[in-house]
């Protein structure tokens, strides 16, 4: 099976993600104090949500790779790879903010084709099948296509980011200049800011040190809804590292400049 | 009618608050960007969520004060005012984030004594009627009691701030240490960190320059889930300014001789 994946597929998957992550999301509400000691709900949720996720796409794509946050590779027969992070954004999980998120790209000969972000809590669904970029949101039957914000300068962005306390170094000075240029600087968002870029809520977003499986399932979401997401270098943001996502290529080249020094 | 409350009254405060504000809420989705130009969603909603509380309020408590962002205070021929904030976390609102919230306290001869502070997005109702404080989420019908961590030090704490920006001069340097001491630091929640903190999964909340409507429904939340609430220097909550929260008296002391220097 070679064909991209269909909104069915990341429904069945958004759904699993759902039963394995949200009995462990705000947990301790329901258990005693006494059980949390040596307890790590998001640990648990964060292996358990993988396999499933793992088990799903095995049974349905058996020729495909899987390479995901918590086990081991799975070398595929053709050139397609899903990448998974069960739980993107683990301390908005374990300080009960519902802003986390699940992720499954599908990578093709290297490159990011389609993907998923869904949030369990919330029952969103961020996605795109290879063509557009939708928000399905399973509360109300809603289902949108997605569109990035037009904004092209600094002054007038909306920028996020994980944790100013990540930038080290040279990167902490271009960091703090760029929080200086931009309108608004909000924190503490992981994928979900990805997220609100791709609706349009957000102009940019800045990430050091990112793991292939943080980002490549928001690639497509954000190219799709007609975002730039690359390097801060240029390079392309399948490699993970340090990544620029902007609504448009003159905000991109924008922030670019500043954190490449 | 000098009754605290009931979990109806906060109910129907949440659905109005919930009508007048969800059609803003990531409204440029369903919009033209040309009729983006001079039209700003969270200043409308703001507005139209704050009358329609007030006038919800003022029918039913004619007797009682009223206090709110947008509009000059209704003076009341009893004791009680209601002090709302429409929409706490405007720059969450306008990036699509749902973790702003509409608060409505009541002060009782100056003292918080009953609290709401509601999501409509997530549906989400956390509250004190004056005793106990609860989370009833309207998504599954379920009704939690709320209770606070019992994290006694800094190094096992999990802070949320708004911004880290907002610390000036010494405070800058004081929170800068509190940082350096704590497990874990979160940004840009607003209110909704103090309703994990009341849930047991945020332990402390530092907050700088908030005006009365910032906190006042959420003493009640705070305090009725065993945590602790004043300003930094142990003033009342209700006074608003630098405001502590904690979940116990051990961590608010931590808290508080760092931050007071």
């Amino acid at each position: 099976m070679t064909n991209l994946p269909g909104f069915d597929f990341f429904e069945k998957l958004a759904q699993i993600a759902a039963d394995t992550s949200l009995p462990f999301f705000r947990h301790s509400l329901s258990i005693d104090n006494k059980d949390k000691e040596g307890f790590d709900p998001v640990t648990i949720a964060d292996r358990k949500t993988e396999i499933a996720l793992r088990e799903f796409i095995h049974q349905e794509r058996p020729d495909d790779g899987i390479l995901g946050e918590e086990f081991p590779t799975l070398k595929g027969l053709n050139d397609n790879v899903w990448v998974i992070d069960p739980i993107d954004g683990t301390r908005s999980f374990i300080t009960g903010m519902p802003i986390w998120g699940s992720l499954v790209g599908l990578m093709k000969s290297g490159k990011a084709v389609a993907g998923m972000m869904a949030q369990p809590f919330t029952r969103e669904i961020y996605y795109s099948c290879g063509k557009g970029a939708y928000l399905n949101t399973l509360l109300d039957g809603s289902h949108r296509k997605l569109a990035v914000s037009d904004c092209k300068t600094l002054d007038k962005a909306t920028m996020f980011t994980t944790a100013p306390e990540l930038f080290e170094g040279e990167s902490k000075t271009r960091f703090e200049k760029l929080v200086k240029k931009v309108r608004l600087t909000r924190y503490s968002s992981d994928c979900y800011a990805f997220a609100m870029l791709a609706c349009g809520f957000v102009d940019l977003v800045v990430e050091t040190g990112l793991e292939p499986y943080d980002i490549m399932a928001l690639i497509p979401i954000v190219e799709q809804a007609g975002g730039v997401i690359r390097q801060w270098n240029g390079g392309g943001a399948e490699e993970a590292g340090n990544i620029i996502a902007a609504s448009t290529p003159e905000l991109f080249d924008a922030a670019s400049s500043i954190l490449n020094g």
